[in-house]
């Protein structure tokens, strides 16, 4: 999710607060752990500008672009299959209750 | 991976066994957790064949092998990506003990 709405803001940065806002639901502690693993992946780039208080930019790299592609067609997958999934959920449920 | 070694054996199905032994080192709890998870998704269908000891039986639904299109796309950029990543890894955790 943080790949897609920083993919969708490339080449251009996102500072902390926007990709949160952006993605929303996620905790500040979560999305400070994901973007820490992205960043070691060396999938993201994060920039500090040294204002008081520093601002913190993230983009993705060229690595992290790349992933996007193939990572787009799975989130994709999941949008058309969606009610699909739903239903054989609630079949699986239904039938687990029966017995 | 359990999606990827039904895909290969498709449309065969693969017993619990076979799939444990063709999925090195997963779990035989973790094999379980994750059949009974992508059988609720519909992914995957479940045959029990009733000798005895009772024969169980695994195979990717038509659902299940839509998926393995873009699954299979993410696997090839991870591999394709696997040595990069490493080096960027080794890269921030030499930076993080510098610090």
């Amino acid at each position: 999710m943080a790949v897609k709405v920083l993919a969708e803001a490339s080449p251009d940065e996102v500072r902390f607060a926007e990709l949160q806002r952006r993605m929303a639901g996620v905790s500040q502690k979560m999305l400070s752990v994901t973007l820490q693993a992205l960043c070691r992946d060396g999938l993201v780039s994060r920039r500090v500008e040294g204002t008081v208080p520093p601002r913190v930019y993230y983009g993705l790299t060229d690595l992290g672009l790349s992933l996007e592609v193939p990572l787009a067609a799975v989130r994709r997958w999941a949008e058309e299959h969606m009610a699909e999934i739903d239903r054989a959920q609630q079949l699986a449920d239904t039938v687990t209750e029966d017995t």
